[in-house]
């Protein structure tokens, strides 16, 4: 049974997860019995293009891939930090306006994970490319899909702390300046302004790229970035508050349902036949242990908290719209009955069956997951630098109560390297943000769905009157990046024209700045202290 | 003979050896047939620190030493970046307003050598601290005085690329930041605002600190800090003719007996009888090659220009106000006669022999450089970030003509290692950096004196309304930073009193913004884009 010590390092790893599953017509989940998740990318099933993009992109003109020899270490000398390894980027330039005209070019900040699989979901850069006449360039975080250092071996790269400790966020920023500053100049495209975007972890890489590197974006598009989910800057307890909101907001019956199914599978299972009664009711095949039921069950309803979009998707599981309200629905739902487990099943189902072809029984996932796509890669960045508290509080949560408390156990067996808890908030700050970058700072866009659990983490107002916050109320993780579709609603349009407009805001007065440059350093214009 | 090729090091590496020597009652100059400079520091000289601080400042009381536990790799999580070593930081409180006042902390972040030499040489934050009531922090930058990772020991920390790999200005900056928020959180005062300060390369730290710890520090004064001598960005001759214009300005009949020097000596040493002319003539002692005759007399060209001081200075070496001045007076004085190495002579001994207490013969430098002090630091950071260029051009130089080229040799054979010559624009920028920094950042002062060398590569006009410009026609290395004397001319304290009343408006805004803060997160203030 998911105890509660044993759910926080699990919850602490979201952010990954968010990104792992992807097999759009299986039912295998996730596995949690160990703290572990462990990512997979299936990028190349065509399914799960055609949900991404639409009818308009034809996938195999979607980008051209190329790769960039990028250094080990920028930030020390060592002979081992000169080794070199193969970054790998995505192109489009379809829609290009050129390095003559100074067209822009936009840059999604790679997260952790293959970056085919976020170019595929981050629909709205191609959707506003024509617009923008945007070179597209989408480049991949080191230690994941291609991008392995230690010779583009990810057995050798993530054989320990020696080659993972390379693997950090402001190694991925550099990662990101040295390639785009190279870029630039080998398209003689110097005077083309960039505009990084990102979601989730990668919309926290392009706000911090923008805030340490202004010099080489002018401004980022940080979607769903938790970068306020560290220290005691939120509450442990917010990412579980949002789910649980999310649950209760559809009805507050499907939401006891949950809050007291997790009694009721631990009770049940200790009871003569409870263990076959729990594996009939769920359809678990014969090999799973039901101590991981309950963990099973929150994979459902956490990951569709977070993709609780208002059109039918397909990015962890294929997805209806609004299935936060479709599991309710089948849980309240007089046909299903009256029996919990039923409810919980139904429910279930609209994250782990919605496509109707799930095998006759349901397993907590085989080991699939593939270490060559660099599997550990996010349990690495949260047992190191990534610490984002998470808990659960009995008054406001469906989950059990689970008191957030900074434990290495989790982390030092395996790696045998501790967390620097404090690192982020030292490196990128975050502790009084708004009086911070008051003065300090322009052109960021931060976008959050409130749906979206990883929200409480977000910046939700504006801080300046070009470090802005876009929020939607009916929003869930990133939902402003996915492709437009016809079925979008109107918030959803209203959004993406906001983010339009500022963008073209931000590009306009870069254009301006450039062809009215203040004079220049020939004494042509006043010092204004001069002694 | 000093030759074009082997200048153009012992050029680049001046930013060493501008607080490389400082032995003022021994006439014993720097070695030069080797590209290497290496660093003295003697901290402990009761004439230098008397003439560094003025009579208010009993020595006995101007700082403690403490230490800070430091990682030696904040970017990377290998088992050896867990490594640690003592930081030393000095501290004085004398005039602190307590944490309970929030008063201000300023903070110096250190640069090439020991740090007490840099607090004793930046009497500036003394003199300020009464009237902010600021607690004053210098810290040692890694690598240099007592900061030495690898168990203390310099020997091992100096050994080769494996271990001076860590020596780098990101590693510095991060340890900046990580004290400061350790230290602040030890003293609960959180909520004291940060000013750094720096001179040099201390004055680029200083700079790149507000840029890339706007959290940690709310505004920087940035004294003399050539942030854009790298790539392309100044001429590789701005600093010869700099050097040129200060000694022309004064005389053009003293700027044309050292331009005619070079070849002069030269020719001299081929005559029968030239060598011994030549050591009879500059007072040499017999052991030294007068091969480095040139070398030594451009010291006393080069530093004196730097330390051209409106008041007596015993900065490099003990000197008279206005030291290039005295030069050319001593070179065109009639009683110096005609013959051009007794005027050479005569303005050289300004530099090496103001104190009158020289020894018998001049001596090119002995190898007393200890290497217990980090001796070759600044030599090792220009060979892998701090590429920074340097030549002579033949129309405006007094120097004998040399290009500048990105020649890897001086360093490769040293360290084998290669420099990543576009890394500091890449990471701190200097490209466009009016157009970058217009609407980004705020609240630094570059100061910078045009009679500087340096000043070619420093930031001479504002950028924004809080990003200013401090320009001082007469002034030398960040003399600003000097204690004041009661014969500072005016136009100095007229910098000073700038600084100060820029400094004091960052503090009252950031008090401001402190007693007044906006509504906060608990949905007081509207969202702007709410949807």
């Amino acid at each position: 049974m998911a105890t509660t010590p044993s759910k926080l390092p699990y919850l602490s790893l979201f952010l990954l997860f968010v990104f792992a599953k992807s097999q759009p017509t299986s039912a295998i989940a996730p596995r949690f019995p160990s703290s572990i998740l462990r990512p997979h990318n299936n990028l190349h099933s065509p399914a799960f293009i055609s949900a991404s993009l639409d009818a308009n992109h034809n996938p195999q003109q979607l980008y051209r891939e190329e790769f960039f020899t990028q250094v080990l270490d920028h930030f020390t000398y060592t002979p081992q930090s000169y080794q070199t390894f193969q970054q790998r980027y995505l192109v489009n330039d379809t829609y290009w306006g050129g390095a003559k005209n100074k067209a822009p070019i936009f840059v999604y900040t790679g997260n952790e994970g293959g970056i085919e699989w976020f170019a595929r979901n981050t629909g709205f850069m191609f959707d506003v490319a024509p617009h923008f006449n945007a070179l597209l360039v989408f480049i991949e975080h080191r230690f994941y899909g291609k991008s392995m250092p230690f010779g583009g071996d990810a057995k050798k790269a993530y054989k320990d702390a020696t080659t993972l400790g390379y693997l950090s966020s402001t190694q991925a920023l550099a990662d990101f300046a040295t390639l785009i500053v190279d870029l630039k100049k080998n398209l003689s495209a110097v005077d083309s302004p960039v505009v990084v975007f990102g979601g989730s972890y990668g919309g926290m890489l392009a706000a911090w790229f923008r805030l340490k590197y202004p010099h080489v974006a002018i401004g980022a598009l940080a979607s769903s970035a938790p970068i306020l989910d560290f220290d005691d800057l939120t509450s442990p307890y917010s990412f579980a508050s949002i789910v649980t909101h999310d649950f209760r907001s559809e009805s507050e019956s499907c939401y006891r349902v949950i809050k007291e199914s997790y009694d009721l599978i631990t009770h049940t299972a200790t009871q003569s036949g409870g263990v076959e009664k729990l594996r009939s009711s769920f359809h678990l095949c014969k090999k799973e242990d039901v101590d991981s039921l309950s963990g099973w069950l929150d994979t459902a309803w956490i990951y569709t908290a977070m993709t609780d979009y208002p059109t039918p998707s397909n990015f962890l599981q294929p997805m209806p719209a609004y299935p936060v309200r479709e599991m309710c629905r089948a849980m309240d739902d007089p046909k299903t009955g009256n029996d919990s487990f039923a409810k919980l099943f139904a429910a279930a189902s609209v994250y782990y069956n919605h496509s109707g072809t799930a095998p006759a029984c349901f397993g907590f996932g085989d080991d699939y997951y593939s270490e060559e796509l660099g599997a550990n890669g996010w349990n690495w960045q949260a047992c190191t630098e990534m610490v984002m508290p998470q808990g659960a509080s009995d008054e406001e949560s469906m989950f059990p109560v689970s008191a957030w408390s900074f434990d290495n156990s989790s982390c030092d067996p395996i790696y045998n390297i501790f967390p620097r808890a404090h690192w982020i908030t030292t490196h990128f700050g975050g502790h009084k943000i708004e009086q911070v970058l008051r003065r300090f700072g322009s052109n960021i866009i931060f976008f959050n769905g409130l749906r979206d659990p990883w929200s409480g983490g977000g910046v939700l107002h504006n801080i300046s009157t070009t470090i802005v916050a876009i929020v939607a109320e009916k929003g869930a993780h990133h939902v402003d990046l996915r492709s437009a579709t016809r079925e979008d609603p109107e918030w959803l349009r209203d959004v993406r024209r906001s983010e339009i407009r500022i963008i073209g805001r931000w590009l306009a007065r870069y254009y301006h700045h450039l062809a009215h440059p203040r004079p220049n350093h020939n004494k042509r214009r006043p010092r204004v202290h001069v002694y």
